[in-house]
């Protein structure tokens, strides 16, 4: 440590889980940080030096923030809206007329407040977005402090920004040039799936997408209705679909990849695509089992999504992750498939590879941005502690994060969330659910 | 309300969900506690009359307290111990040496302290153990003020608190003796399975059922190996061996049902059988997936369990009432099976009524015993409210649960615990893991 150089934040006598991996767990250390990256992490007693705020660990675990590699957080204002109905009875005729009626720039910027209130307080740093009036997202964030790759949604028909695609397209034109050199917003291309954008548009993705050099993300192959549709329209499968038009490729984000044959996942793999896995979601519209296991097999980078709050219906990815790590095991009958360590993974520095962002954040390291969570471990479910990942995947949830670090700002302390007002939130939620109970 | 009589306590502008169903939910009321029962129940503005404690439930909801209907309370101490095994191999080489090495009454005072307060903390009121030294099960249960039915350990072999099935037995008949008339705990016989249990045992077990009137708690049909082993010992399948032995009736509880034919189900509905699904413990251990809605059509009673922490590895019911929501559509790819209202129901009244205690607790009734939880929905991850029952199964964890009161008494006030010194019982945990951790 740089006597000269104190720190800005000190975290003391806390546990420390670097990476997300067992055998890195420090029973007792400590981690410094300094405007936005960590700039020390020691073992033992911390050497004594000044620092701006000091963070007593006492009984606490220090890790990376975790990554929500898929959701469209201004969903949150449709959470619990409509539930337990066939997926496109739900989707038809429940959330697109809503999406029509309500989504406008004011809902989007509370919704996705709201969304950012929770994902905090459940130590979620940063998060993949895709939805409408993007921009109003990107406000909330900023405010939030929170870091995040937003993709304006492009499809086929009228949105509830644009009135045809071509405005899409110039809005999200627009938002790759105006977020181009944000530090904590990464601007991306958000064409909702194969079957509600036609190759022509996603032609064009391709085309801003290799301008600009921003991720593409896209919903694929996530319910047997799509492979079917996808088949009758193109005579291929979503997979194979995307590789005739020259979309499968290392800035590719695929979320869901529920029903792919072994011929598509080594394709994926081939072709450098990322994946993110969603199990919660996909048990709950009952799209399937995604074979994660097999994509990890073959070396496909796979980060955890808890998809929007319409169809989950929480941010918390300490309860995603226990999904993701039981699901695979009932469902192969195998209780050694998706250990914790490799849960643990996919929701920090596997979650960070898919978005790119591997060598800024998912794990602790001197030099890395500073997206740093403090959880409370001396609670009842979480004692006593045999091994740290296994509490992780679990036994936690996102209530037991006391402390949120992002990009080297304190945006929790204590459980309070100091960059949003938060009673302002969730009375603007309130208000936001007087006006839409009227049409349901 | 008769103003003579003034109340203990009062729960004022609080929503209500006196029943496990959204139809019946109060947008605004207040309920009124007297000794150990309901006294009133409302709705709008309280009438103004005197109680000796008044809780504010502005934001909050009030509901039933949840009853875990299977758990094995004292195996808190092994939260975590190991994870991601074959069953048989994290059964027979860690846990059963575990057990047979650490399990003394003193582990079991405290792991069952230690599971009550994780209990409490998640808003479950009344629970169903099975393990040893229950009597200290019972011990820590009246500390913690907790509603429960208990059941000693009965196996063929030696176990950790008696050296022959002889002394399980004599231990267990005083058990049940010495309980009979208390309130707060049902004794009950928990021979543990039909695979660790022979045929003279289970006799033996029926006969003082029968002479105590008390409910008997068994593994049943939990995994395909048990179905094959019984298959091998006996010619029949572990539910009809059960019914070859005169077993099946109505004071049986019986847990897991994961590997059961059509015509065993028919037969558990015709038998009165009640049945208990444990969702996270069964998908941790990849035993498989129960057919509860096949159950549940038979007119079956199913409650809902938390099982041991150690397969699971939390004992909070909100979790699990989310993962039996979503295992079975995504098992079965529909998603209108196991609705929110059917869950909620299997952890509160359907579970009182698997324990046989439905006249008394599962619901808010003036009359019945005071059996409460409060949950602030005041925080963004429960906002906004279109349906109560949907952010209870699929938004909610125990963490949400502010106040908790058992038999009319408050145990849990703020989330400060009132009957228990949670300092001292993470303290012991601590000391047992020290303990434990030197042999694994």
């Amino acid at each position: 440590m740089n006597q000269d150089a104190p720190a800005d934040i000190l975290i003391k006598e806390t546990s420390l889980l670097p990476f997300p991996n067992s055998f890195h767990f420090i029973p007792k250390g400590w981690l410094a940080i300094k405007e936005s990256r960590i700039i020390e992490i020691g073992s033992g007693e911390v050497p004594s030096f000044p620092a701006r705020l000091c963070l007593d660990g006492r009984g606490c675990l220090t890790m990376p923030g975790l990554v929500n590699a898929h959701t469209h957080a201004p969903m949150a204002l449709f959470r619990g809206l409509v539930d337990d109905l066939p997926l496109k009875v739900w989707l038809e005729e429940y959330i697109f007329p809503a999406e029509g009626r309500w989504v406008d720039a004011d809902f989007v910027f509370w919704g996705t407040l709201l969304a950012c209130a929770e994902m905090i307080r459940s130590g979620t740093t940063t998060f993949v977005d895709g939805y409408f009036f993007e921009e109003q997202v990107a406000r909330a964030v900023e405010q939030a402090g929170l870091r995040a790759i937003l993709g304006e949604g492009i499809l086929d028909f009228p949105t509830p920004d644009s009135p045809s695609p071509a405005e899409s397209f110039k809005k999200a034109e627009a938002f790759l040039q105006h977020y181009r050199n944000s530090s904590l917003i990464h601007p991306a291309l958000f064409p909702h799936s194969v079957y509600t954008c036609s190759p022509v548009l996603l032609g064009k993705c391709k085309e801003l997408r290799e301008f600009y050099g921003a991720p593409m993300i896209i919903h694929l192959a996530e319910t047997r209705n799509e492979v079917e549709e996808v088949y009758n329209k193109y005579g291929k499968s979503p997979v194979n679909h995307m590789e005739n038009l020259g979309l499968l490729s290392p800035s590719l984000i695929a979320c869901h990849c529920v029903w792919l044959t072994d011929v598509e996942m080594d394709l994926l793999a081939r072709r450098g695509v990322k994946v993110v896995h969603n199990p919660e979601s996909n048990m709950k519209l009952a799209s399937g089992v995604a074979p994660i296991p097999e994509l990890l097999a073959r070396g496909v980078p796979v980060g955890l999504g808890t998809d929007g709050c319409a169809s989950n219906n929480n941010l918390d990815l300490f309860q995603e992750m226990d999904s993701a790590a039981k699901l695979h095991k009932v469902h192969r009958l195998d209780s050694t498939v998706m250990p914790a360590d490799v849960v643990l993974h996919m929701a920090t520095l596997g979650g960070a590879k898919v978005l790119g962002l591997d060598k800024e954040i998912g794990s602790l390291e001197v030099g890395k941005k500073a997206d740093v969570i403090v959880l409370d471990f001396n609670r009842p479910h979480l004692q006593p502690i045999y091994n740290i990942t296994s509490h992780l995947v679990y036994s936690a949830t996102g209530a037991d994060v006391r402390d949120v670090i992002i990009d080297g700002q304190l945006v929790m302390q204590n459980r309070q969330l100091l960059t949003l007002d938060e009673e302002k939130i969730l009375r603007k939620a309130k208000e936001w659910h007087k006006k839409i109970i009227v049409t349901v």
